[in-house]
C-alpha cells in the first residue's frame, strides 16, 4: 500500500523465431507491469532495422496479444514498462528510445537513474549536442555515441561509457547486430539472464523469465556487460567493471518493488518478506488475536510475523482486483471514502479482536491512517501497526520517487506523535540492521540510503 | 481459478444529490465488477426522464470517474455489470434495458435467469409482441407491461408478473417516480439494502454498500418487492410472495461468485470459505508440509484447512494483478504456457514439500491439471488436491454458464481416473451435506442442484 | 449552404458473393453519406441469421473498408445513413433496426416520416406493445408483425401494413429469406433499383448504384413492393398500392438534398438545378458582371443563370474540403468568424464587381447574411441574391427538419425587410409554379407543401 | 486529381490572448489541411515553456475544437500539417519538433526539403551528434544549435545556419521568447505574414490568414528572417540573405498545391489557373461542345479554357465530399471501380458530346486513364484532354514526392502513345514558357525544374 514508485522494468530477448520474440515481449512486459504502469514499449530488430511501438498506458492498452510485428524476421527485441507518476504522462518519455547515427541505430531501455547526468549533459551541450527529452537515458546514449566514434566495438564504447556515468542503471541496449545487458557496478537495480530452448532472455526480475518459459541462468553481475551476438546467438561477458565497488542492491526491491515470486541476486523475495515479518515479531512483539497484512506486499510479512509469534494469521482486507485499471481522481472531501473502493475490511476477521497489522512501509502516513481507521470501523479492538521497512528519512537518487524529505512522515514526527496521528495502539519498524539480514546470503550488500543517509554513490552537486 | 461464470451484478441508488448518485453508481459497479466483466451500464432518472449509458467492456473502460450525468437533477439510477462469455460480446445484451410505453418508461437490471421465458415469449409473440433481443429480461418487461395496463400500480403489476415468471431474478426496476428491488421467492441470487445519510442503495452484494459508504440494513427477502418513492425517498415492502416456497440461495455464491468481504443472507462469505476448508481437513486429511490455495477464491479455504489440520499455511502462487485487463487468445500449442502469465508458483514455498492444494472447484479439469503441473515443476514432492465444492454433475438453470453435462469433468471420469488425469497424489471434494453447513444460520436453504440434480424450480420443457 | 436536413439514405443488396455484398454496402453508404451524417449501419443476412453493425458517426468512422463480415455466407444486406441534428446523437436511433419474433427476424432501414405514427403507437400500446425508441420505424415494425401473424406471406403483411400507415417511407425490409423495397404511394422520397452482374441493388439515389458499379434499371414506383427472393435471386413486384394517389416527390430532393449526379424519377438532378437557375434569370434578371453560386448546391443553378442571362460564370467561394469531418462548436461571439473556415471568398472574382449570388434556399437567413457580408468585405460592389427555392412558409411532415414556422425567415419578414436584413441589393426567389417545371417530364407530381401549405397527406391531430 | 504530394503547411501566431492563440491554431491548420493529411501538431509556448501536441491523422482527428491548451498564458504557438504518403505514417515524423538545450528549447515547423542535409548530417555525426529521425529538419536544428553556442542571438545563429543549409525551407522557429519565420533565399515554398488586432500570424498560404480573421500584410521575402519578440510583440526583419539568388517559387504551388483562394507572392492562385486554361485554349484549341474540369484543381483552368475558347463550361463530375475521411485500400482487381466512389460523371453533361477535359497535370497517367474511361462510359463522343502543367520529366528535390523518373508517364511514352494509352482523341500540355506567364507580375521567378531539369539549387552528390 506504499505510494513509492520505481522507474521501470526492462526485458530483452534473442530468439531465431519472430513469433517467439513477439509473444515473449508481451508476456515479459506483462509480468513486469508492476514495475511501471505509466507507459510501455517494444523495440524490434527486424532484419537489422530497429523500430519501436510504444505509448502511455498499461501493456494491455498499448499492445494486443500478440503484438503486431514488423514485416520480416525479428530475432531481437527490447521492451520497457515505465513507472507512473500522476503528472506528466507524456509519450516522449516512454521507452525504449531509439537513436540514429551513421554508425548505426541504437535502442535503449533503462531502469535506474544516473547521478551525474546533469553535469554530463552540460558538457555535451557545450559541444553542440541537442536533446529531445530531459531523460538521463538520452545522456547515456550521447556519451555512448561519442565513444563509438573512436572505439573498436560497441562493447568497448559501453565500457568507456561506464567509466563516465555514475548512478543506477540496469540497461538493455540493442543495435543492428547485438543485444546487450549492462548493470551498474553497484548493482542497485536487479537484472537477470534466462535461457530459452534456442535463445536468451534478459529481465529485471525472474518472474518474467517464468512468464515466457525461460530457465533462470543467473543474475547479471553488478558491473557486467553481457553481449548476445544477433547473428549466431552466442553470448559473452565483459566483467572489467565488476567488483570495482561494493554491491548495493536496493533493499526496497525486496521489501516492496519486486514480485514475491521473483528471485533477485539469489534472494527469494517471498522468503525475504517472510523473514522481515519474523524480525518484526522478535523486535516488536504484541499481545494480539490475529495478524493481518495490507495487500499485496504486507501479506508475506504478516505470515512471517504469525509464524514467529504464534498469533493466527487472518485475511483482513479484500483488495479490488480491478483497481489497476482505473484512475479515480477523487474530488474534494471524497478522498476518505475512496480508499474503501480499493480495500475493504472483512469484519469477521477483526471484530472485537486485537489486530497486528503489517504494512510494507510508511511513507507519508496518509494511507496507513485511513487503513487503520477502516479497521477500527470494522470493530478492531486494538491495532498494532508494524512496518517491514525502517522509517524513511532521506531522499533516494537511484530510481525511486522519494526525492525530498518534505513529505516523509518519519522526518516530521517523533514516534509517539506518529502513533497518535496514525491512531494505533503501538507502532514498530524494522531496524536498519535487520534490513541487512533480509538476505540469507551474507555476500550481498544493500543500499539503505533512504533509511541511513549513507549513499553508495553521491548525487552530483 | 474456476471458469464458471455468473450473470451479473446489480446496483441501484436513490439520493437527493445528483453527484452522490453518480459517484455511487461508479463505485458500486466497480465493487461488483467480479460478477460480470463483459459489459456494464447505468440508467439514470434525471428529472423523470430515463436514459442509459452502457457498452461492452469493464467499468473503467465504459465510464470515466465520475461518469457523465444527464443535465438536470438525477435522484435515482440503476446499474449493471454483465458476465463475460467468450463469444457474443454484443452491445445490445448489455443492461440496464430501457422500454417505452404510453404509461411511462421502465429501466431494468437483472441478475438471474427465468426458467419459463421460452414459453412466455411464445405466448407474447402470438399476441403480436416484438423483441429486440433473446434476453429473458425483455420477456419480464413485456409481462410487466401487460399487467400495468390493467393494474392500479407498478407494484401490483410486479406482483402479478411474479405470479407468472419462474426462475431466478434479483431485479432492479426504475420508472419515472420509483426505484424497486425484486427478488424471486427462491432467493437464488443475493440482493441487499443499505442506507445512505439521505437515501438508499440496493446491491447484489454488501461489498458494494461498503464501497459507497452505505450502512448495511438487511437482505431483500426472497419474494420481496421493495419500493422507494422517488419523490420523498420513503420506502415500503410488499411481501405477498415471501415464504411461498423454501429458499434456495445458490451455494456457489458462497464458494466462488461473491467477494469474501460480502455478507449474504447473514452469512459471511469469508467465514463460509474458511469453514469449507475446515470441513475438507476433517473429511480428507493428509500428511503434508504446507497448505496453499489457488488465488483468489481458494485462499480462504486453505487458511481453514491449515487451522483445522495444523499444517502450516503458505503462499504458493502469485497471481498477476493486471490479468483482468487483457484477453490473451493463446495460439495453438501455446495454451500450456499461458497459465504461467496468470499464475506463477513460489518455489521456496513448495520445493521438496508435500503440498495440500485447495481450489474452489473443478469444472472441466483443464486448469487444475495445469496448476498441478506448475507445482510439480516448482519442486513439490506430493500434491493433494482438495476442492471446496462437490463434483459438478448437473447443469444450472439459474444464471450460471454450466448449461450441459458435456464438459463436466466429474460426469466423465471416476475418482481414480480424475486423480490420474490431474496428476495428483490424492483428491478430495467437499460433500453435498457439508455444503449445507457452510452457513452457521440453520434457517438458510441452499440450491445445490448442480451437485445433486434436485432442482428447486424445474426448467420448462 | 442550407441547414435543412433530411432523414436518411437507404441501400440494399442481394448478391451470391459475400465479398461483393460487403464492399457494396460500404461504397453505397459512402455515396449516400450526404443524406445523413449522424450515424450509419449495415444489417447482414449471413446464412439466414440477421446481425447489425452500427454507430453514430460518418461511414468512415463506423466502418473500415471493407467492413467486417459475419463468418459464413452473406448474400443480402441493408444499410442506412442517418441525418445529423445537433442534439441527440444517440446510438439507439441509428438504423437498420432489427426485431425478433417467433416468425423470424426483421431488419428495417427507413427514409421518411410517418404522419399517423402517434395514433398507431397508442393503439399498439393499449394492446401491450412495448417500445425501445420513439422511432416511427419501430411502429411500422409492430404493425407489420401484427399482420404477419395472420398473413400468408411477408408480402401480404407489408401490403396490409401499407393500408394502415400514412406518410413518407422509402423502406428496405430484410428477413431470413428475402430483401424487399417499399415506397409509399405518394413517393415522397426517392428509391431506385439497379442490376449487378449476378444480383440487385436498391438505393435512395442512383449515385449509389454508380458507386457500386450497378446498372440503373428503374425507380421503385410509388406504392410498389419490390421483392427479391434470397434463395434464387428472382425479383417480383406487388403494385397493388400503386397509382392509388397522385405522386408527390419532394421537390427539395431536386433543389438541395440529392446529389447532382443522381437521376430521380427520371429527372437529372443536375439538369433540374441548371433549369432552376435559368428560371431565376428569366424571373429575376439583373445587371451584373459575374454570377457565382454558394457551394455546393448553388453551383449548378449559377451555371444555369449564367447561360440564360449571358453574364459570365465565376467561382466566388472556396469551400474547405475537410469541413465534413469536424464539428467546430463556436464559442460566444465567434460564430461570425467561423463561417470563414468553411467558405472563403476569392477576391479576384468579385472585387469591384456587381455579383449575382445563387443559393439553394433561404431558411433562417443567418447563413445567407454572413455570406453576403463576406462578399462585401471581399470588394463586391453589388450583391443580387437569388434563391433556387421559393420562400419556406410551412412545416414539413415528410422527413425533413423544418418542423415549425418559428424560425422560418420568410414567415417573419416581408420582401423589403428581407433584403435589408440580408444586406443585398436585390433578392429573388424561384416561384412555386416554376418549381413544377424543374422536371422536363410532365407526369411527375411534386410535394411543395413547405412553400404552399397544400399537404398531400395530412399530419394526424 | 494529381497524386503529387507536397510536404506540409506551417502556421504560427503571436497574440497576448491564450484563447486567440488556441482557436487560431486550429483554424489555421484546418485551412492548410490540403497541404498535408498525414499528421499535424501544435507547439505552444506557455509562460516560456514549450510543449507539443501532435499525432498522425487529420486536424479533426488529432484536435478537438478548441484544442486543449497548457495551463498558463500561451502567447505563441507554431503548427504544422504533414503530407501523407501511403507507407510510413509514423508519429515521430509529425512536426513541430521540439529540441532541448542548456541555451533553451526550440520548436521547429518546416515546409520544404534541404538538398545538402545528408552531407551536413555526416559532418555532425562525426562530431558526435545523435539523431532521432531521418528528418532534414533535425539537421537544421543541430546546425542552428551549434551556431547558438557561439552567436549573440538566435537571429545571428539562424543567419549563420542559412549560410550552411541549401534547398527549400519555409520554416517557423519558436523559442522561449520569440517566434521567427525563415524563408530560403530561392523562395521555393510560400510563406506570408498577417496582422491580427493585437498580434501577428505566419502561414504557408493566405487562405489561413483569412480563416483566422487576420489581415494579409505581405509575403515573407525569399531569404528573410522575420522575428516577433514574444515579450512586446514587436516585429523586425533580417534581410541579409535576401536577393542573394534569383527567386524560384515552385510553379506547382500555383497549378496544384495551393488553395485557389490564396494569394502567393502577389499572385492569385485562382487567376493563375484561369490563365493556364486560357493558354491551353490558345495553344491546343479543339472543336468541342463542352469544357469540363477534373475536380478540384482542374475546375478553374476549365473556366479559363471556356472563356478563351467560347465553348460552354459544364460540370462533368461530382466529387464525393467525404472522401478525405477515408482510406479505402482497394483489393486486387477492384482499383478500377474505386475511382467511381470518388468521382462520378454527370451523364447529362457529356452524353453525345465532344468534351474538353482539363486536369491539373498527368503524373503516372493511371488516374487520367480511368477518368477518361468514365467519360466514355457516360456517353462522351470525343475526349480532348488538356493538362495545365507541362509534362513531368525530372525529379523534384524541393519538397514534393516526385523523386525519380521511373514512374513518370511522360518519361516513358511519346505523345502519340500517351494519347493511345489514355484513350483520348487529343492531348495537350501547357508549355514550359507559358508556365512563366502564369503570374502577371513579371518580377517573379519560378522553379520549373520538374519540367526542364534546370535546378536552381543542385542536389548534393
Amino acid at each position: 500500500m506504499t505510494s513509492l514508485n520505481e522507474a521501470c522494468g526492462v526485458f530483452g530477448i534473442y530468439s531465431p523465431s519472430s513469433v517467439a520474440v513477439n509473444q515473449a515481449c508481451f508476456k515479459g512486459l506483462y509480468a513486469l507491469q508492476h514495475r511501471g504502469q505509466e507507459g510501455c514499449g517494444i523495440a524490434f530488430n527486424c532484419d537489422g532495422v530497429l523500430s519501436v511501438t510504444k505509448d502511455v498506458g498499461l501493456v494491455a492498452d498499448v499492445f494486443a496479444y500478440p503484438p503486431e510485428l514488423p514485416v520480416g524476421t525479428t530475432t531481437m527485441a527490447i521492451a520497457h514498462t515505465r513507472y507512473g507518476t500522476s503528472g506528466e504522462r507524456s509519450p516522449e518519455n516512454v521507452q525504449p528510445l531509439i537513436f540514429h547515427h551513421m554508425l548505426g541505430s541504437l535502442a535503449l531501455a533503462h531502469n535506474g537513474n544516473l547521478t551525474n547526468d546533469t553535469q554530463l549533459r552540460r558538457t555535451l551541450e557545450l559541444k553542440g549536442s541537442l536533446f529531445h527529452s530531459s531523460s538521463d537515458t538520452e545522456v547515456f546514449a550521447h556519451i555512448l555515441t561519442s565513444h563509438r566514434l573512436v572505439c573498436q566495438s560497441l562493447e568497448d564504447a559501453l565500457s568507456k561509457t561506464m567509466d563516465e556515468v555514475e548512478g543506477a542503471y540496469s540497461l538493455l541496449v540493442m543495435n543492428e547486430d547485438s543485444l546487450i545487458a549492462v548493470r551498474d557496478p553497484h548493482g542497485f537495480r536487479p537484472l537477470c539472464l534466462g535461457k530459452l530452448e534456442d535463445g536468451y532472455v534478459f529481465a529485471s526480475e525472474s518472474c518474467a523469465l517464468d512468464a515466457v518459459g525461460a530457465q533462470f541462468l543467473r543474475d547479471i553481475e553488478p558491473g557486467e556487460i553481457c553481449i548476445i551476438d544477433g547473428k549466431d546467438g552466442t553470448i559473452h561477458s565483459n566483467t572489467s567493471h565488476c567488483k570495482s565497488v561494493a554491491t548495493s542492491l536496493c533493499v526496497f526491491e525486496l521489501i516492496y518493488f519486486a514480485r514475491p515470486d521473483s528471485v533477485i541476486d539469489t534472494i527469494s523475495v517471498h522468503e525475504a518478506r517472510i523473514r522481515s515479518g519474523a524480525f518484526l515479531a522478535l523486535e516488536h512483539p504484541s499481545q494480539a488475536d490475529v495478524v493481518i497484512g495490507v495487500p499485496d506486499s504486507g501479506i508475506d510479512a504478516a505470515i512471517g510475523y504469525s509464524r514467529q509469534s504464534g498469533i493466527p494469521y487472518g485475511i483482513g482486507f479484500i483488495k479490488n482486483k480491478y483497481i489497476g485499471r482505473t484512475f479515480i481522481q477523487p474530488e474534494q472531501g471524497e478522498r476518505e471514502s475512496t480508499v474503501r473502493i480499493k480495500l475493504n475490511p472483512i469484519s469477521s476477521t477483526v471484530r472485537g479482536k486485537r489486530v497486528v497489522l503489517i504494512d510494507d512501509s510508511i511513507v507519508r502516513g496518509t494511507t496507513s491512517k485511513r487503513i487503520v481507521r477502516l479497521l477500527r470501523e470494522a470493530g478492531a479492538k486494538e491495532v498494532h501497526l508494524r512496518s517491514s521497512a525502517p522509517p524513511f528519512l532521506f531522499p533516494c537518487y537511484y530510481g525511486t520517487d522519494i526525492d525530498s524529505k518534505k513529505d516523509l512522515f518519519a522526518c516530521n514526527h517523533d514516534h509517539q506523535s506518529m502513533e497518535t496521528i496514525l491512531g494505533v495502539d503501538s507502532l514498530g519498524f524494522l531496524t536498519t540492521d535487520q534490513v541487512i539480514k533480509l538476505s540469507d546470503h551474507p555476500g550481498i550488500g544493500f543500499c539503505r540510503a533512504c533509511f541511513t543517509g549513507e549513499y553508495p554513490c553521491p548525487k552530483e552537486a
